[in-house]
């Protein structure tokens, strides 16, 4: 074998025959448990050629294996071709989990110590607990080299040795936002911080998180392709703010600027690399005593070093409250989500409008064409910082896959019959977007109409929600769904993702999906709703607008909210089977389509706000 | 103050005194957590005159409280009127539980060891445990009287010398159910139980939880008013299965034979007292290794004689598995369920053609006198064994209250106008029933319309479900109130519990309701389907039907699961707004009152037929 990949694995064993361990596990995530790593972190991504954005790898002597999500069963297995890694599957009723795996199949029956080798640094403290528990459930203890039980050995940075030109931890321009832009200003934002880690009988907090980071300090960065945040570390104190961030080297302007409002601010600046030094020497001298940290986000490796060079009781873990309030837009990010729609969906209509003509103009348009032409309509909106994510353009059955890549070389041609899906979104000074829109580029099979129609449905009774206070997104998920389940038709991913203000596309607290999370969708969150339904080999459909969460009044029953859609861009009807909608969807369709229409022709060249008010007359 | 009860909280404060207990919390359960005690377990009621089927009593030296929820917070307020005991109400947002307020509130400041009576039979081990987390989050631990902690006094029967004329523990016939009615023989479920308890790695069970118990020896009584049940103990062990069940002395016909069935197959009968002392001696004896209880049901006093009187390891906690084997009903249970609901069907149908005829007749029915009518009807069917549970029969205002108790003596006269709701069940030999109809005596006004027809929108939208196995209830309860919150308007109880085979008329674990229960909803479960809506001084609505979940065949998205309606009772159309309705909806309930037609028509008087002919044309 010549296989790249499956000399790298060979590379780690060599490795861990000279280390003596017995196992191990290569994280896809950053030290700061990101949903999307910097190069430097793209381990798994080096070791098997795994793309995929969520994926974990384990190496034992005798066994190399790949643990990711039905979202990505067919790539892995064809790009783990000849590496001699192992799809295992997650999120599937028989999975078997890495903690699990380790302790039972791989290592379970050996009559002596086992050494599981992590990088603590991509690994976070509540992944390494995993692994503890694991162990202890098949009766194997934290323990010595010579006893019948495991040892985990935290390795920072373990690939380094064998890993030749690892990119180096990212320093791009770090720019501040205003509080005419943030609705709050940062010291406002540290004193509420504050207060909470005071009811916490806490006198600092240590912020993990990158987005949690961004929002409080509004401050924003480029380090993580589609993600403005700034790799960092925040320690917020009784009696002060350290920033640990960059290290020493050439500041560009943007930078420097942010930094001297950051220290007018009273906020310390400090290298990134310093933070568990620094912490270490503020817990011994007594300047911090109890520490606040979310073992969700916070890495094994400062976890260790915090726990083990401090007296007990001194780490405090809890659940981060910025991550909600932060999900609770105020009323300027709400202002700004608003506007930046109305933008965003001027360069969307541009888009769909060239795209109907190019394609029946009898050009060869490919996906990779349409997705170009799309980021550069975006790239026109002031205040535009870059695309949410990767544009995802998909011609038939290329759209059957949920996380289609768009070739760059050899895209599929755009041909005038079946549907095309476009999965996209801008960031913003003002706002973060995601929409994907459905296209029929011309005549469509009576299934293809089906599965657009019905997944329309389904979007449409979720946006007609109405719902009391307190009700969680797993609750109203299956309004959503029920119109397919009806007919025997499924999809196999969430209905709705919470979603930043010029920040991630993807953010929690609360989602809207088959899941059990109890967090109550609130006024002021933003969720996408993008029902979908998937054919391999013959068509994708998914139909995704952002929704704010409003409120709704009062009745003898208690509180109400609703959901205001934010995404402003025409639902296509030339391919929807009326017969199979009721009166009221009708009626919410066409409002929202003669809400697009008067938004936003305006703003479109004649033609093309002529050709939009074409497409936007009531069905 | 001459209130009785008034007096019974001083005398029982009279022995605290004298005890040295700081606190008595008072079950309104039985030692088998029952959802519905024996008389010689309502301590609540006899305590307070509080006769809510939810609720418990906590009494310090200085305060007496109620805890009771939502449905009982009109009633309680009446009933513990003069009684000087208080009202806390639960299942409100700012709910504080009973542990909580002890831990806090009632005992929180105190500098020495606080003391805490339970009657150990009837709290159950989960309880117990709530009250020990509680005292733990604040701080005081399990301790001796001299240290500043808290210590729980388990005594059994507590109130007991203060009881005068306290009923013994009931002792009703008790009847066999052949394969014939049960579809699986005792020997055959004992087996499966011991094979649960082996792969557990445990040699016996203790079954605590009197549907469970009556479940699997395939036996009824009449223990408790409306339930079918045995008060007993089962041990399961390798060896041998006894059954702890009633005491020494006269015994009828029905039950010696049930005895000499059981006898026959193995099965040993002992006193219901003995449970404590003889498993304590098979456990010294080595006869019990390792056994399985569990806490939700097993009751503190003879949990804590188990493990203080066995080597650690000896007692292990699980969910029994009982529960859910008994929720999903075998063929046989299915067909009785069918059946069954043919017979009450027809006394249902014939109450209704009765009761329009009296309220029409001029003559003066009253609540009281329809709930009895309902009652002979009922006890006409072959098979019937009592009522299910005690009939809401609810004119106008009365509705209003979830769970109204009709008065025997100045019941309200149904008069012909507005809305009569009744709702109400039987014990079968065959089966168990439970069946709401909200019936329109004559003209009805606007809001009574527009309320019937939304919650027979949100019960037809639930009953229509189609969903992927796996879904659990709780997300699917948001389909019965949809229609309702896009109107503002809820109800504060769940859409649907469990139902048994000729057992409780409650039953686990799976429900319909906004929680969080991950139950999924099975092939085989039985479940109500009873939305509705009560306006207070006005009038109530529910519609209410038992659903059987079976199997909806497969697709390329999965396996699909649906509901079959199992009760047989037309919804009267005349208060329908048909323009609420949508066209799907309103072919299900053209189908199913045809449907209903065309089963119970037949059984009928050619009369009545032809008015339920009448009642059930197409809209």
């Amino acid at each position: 074998m010549e296989n790249v990949y499956y000399e790298r694995v060979e590379a780690l064993r060599a490795l861990m025959r000279e280390r003596g361990w017995d196992a191990v596990v290569v994280s896809g995530s950053d030290p700061h448990s990101s949903e999307y790593p910097a190069p430097r972190w793209k381990q798994v991504e080096w070791l098997s050629g795994f793309t995929g954005e969520a994926g974990d790898i384990v190496v034992t002597a005798s066994h190399a294996g790949l643990w990711t999500d039905t979202r990505y069963f067919i790539q892995a297995v064809r790009q783990l071709e000849g590496t001699g890694i192992v799809l295992h599957k997650t999120r599937v009723p028989e999975q078997v989990l890495i903690p699990e795996w380790l302790a039972g199949e791989a290592l379970g029956g050996r009559d002596r110590c086992v050494v599981v080798a992590v990088d603590g640094l991509c690994q976070g403290v509540s992944a390494v607990a995993g692994l503890k528990a694991a162990f202890a459930a098949v009766g194997r203890t934290d323990g010595s080299p010579d006893e019948d039980g495991f040892r985990i050995v935290s390795v920072p940075d373990m690939l380094e040795a064998l890993w030749e030109d690892r990119p180096p931890v990212p320093q791009t321009p770090i720019i501040t936002l205003g509080a005419d832009l943030a609705g709050e200003d940062r010291l406002s934002r540290i004193e509420w911080l504050r207060g909470r880690a005071a009811a916490a009988g806490c006198d600092a907090v240590l912020l993990t998180a990158l987005d949690e980071i961004a929002w409080l300090l509004n401050v924003r960065g480029s380090d993580i392709e589609y993600n403005p945040l700034v790799i960092s570390y925040l320690l917020v104190s009784r009696g002060g703010v350290e920033w640990f961030v960059r290290k020493s080297g050439h500041l560009d302007e943007d930078t420097l600027d942010s930094f001297q409002e950051l220290k007018d601010d009273g906020i310390d600046i400090l290298p990134y690399d310093d933070v568990a030094f620094t912490l270490a020497g503020e817990i011994s001298d007594g300047v911090v005593e109890r520490l606040l940290v979310d073992p969700s986000t916070l890495n094994y490796n400062l976890y260790n070093i915090l726990e083990t060079n401090s007296p007990e009781g001194t780490v405090v873990e809890w659940d981060s409250p910025v991550a909600l309030r932060k999900a609770l837009k105020n009323k300027v990010e709400i202002e700004g989500m608003r506007d930046i729609h109305v933008d965003d969906g001027v360069a969307m209509e541009r888009f769909l409008y060239w795209l109907e003509k190019s394609v029946n103009g009898g050009g060869a348009v490919t996906e990779w064409d349409a997705a170009r032409r799309l980021g550069e309509l975006r790239a026109q909106v002031p205040g535009y910082r870059g695309d949410s994510f990767e544009t995802i353009s998909a011609y038939g059955e290329g759209a059957a896959l949920p996380h289609y890549i768009t070739p760059r070389v050899d895209a599929p041609v755009l041909e005038p019959h079946g549907l095309y899906l476009v999965d996209s979104g801008g960031q913003y000074m003002n706002g973060t977007t995601d929409i994907t829109r459905t296209v029929p580029l011309g005549p469509c099979t009576m299934l293809e109409k089906e599965d657009y129609t019905l997944v329309l449905k389904g979007h449409i009774d979720l946006a007609m929600a109405v719902f009391p206070r307190g009700t969680a997104g797993c609750q109203l998920d299956v309004l959503a769904r029920s119109p397919l389940w009806r007919a025997h038709r499924n999809f196999g991913h969430g209905t709705g993702h919470g979603v930043g203000f010029f920040l991630g596309v993807h953010e929690g607290p609360q989602d809207i999906r088959q899941n059990f999370n109890q967090t109550p969708i609130l006024p002021g969150m933003i969720t996408s709703n993008e029902p979908g339904i998937y054919r391999e080999g013959m068509h994708g459909v998914r139909h995704e607008n952002l929704v704010l969460c409003v409120e709704d009044g009062s009745s003898d029953f208690g509180d109400w909210l609703r959901f205001e859609t934010l995404t402003l861009c025409h639902f296509d009807t030339s391919a929807i089977i009326v017969d199979l909608l009721g009166r009221d969807e009708i009626e919410w369709l066409n409002a929202y389509n003669a809400r697009v229409c008067s938004a936003l022709s305006p703003l479109l060249p004649p033609e093309e706000a002529e050709w939009l008010a074409h497409k936007c007359h009531a069905i």
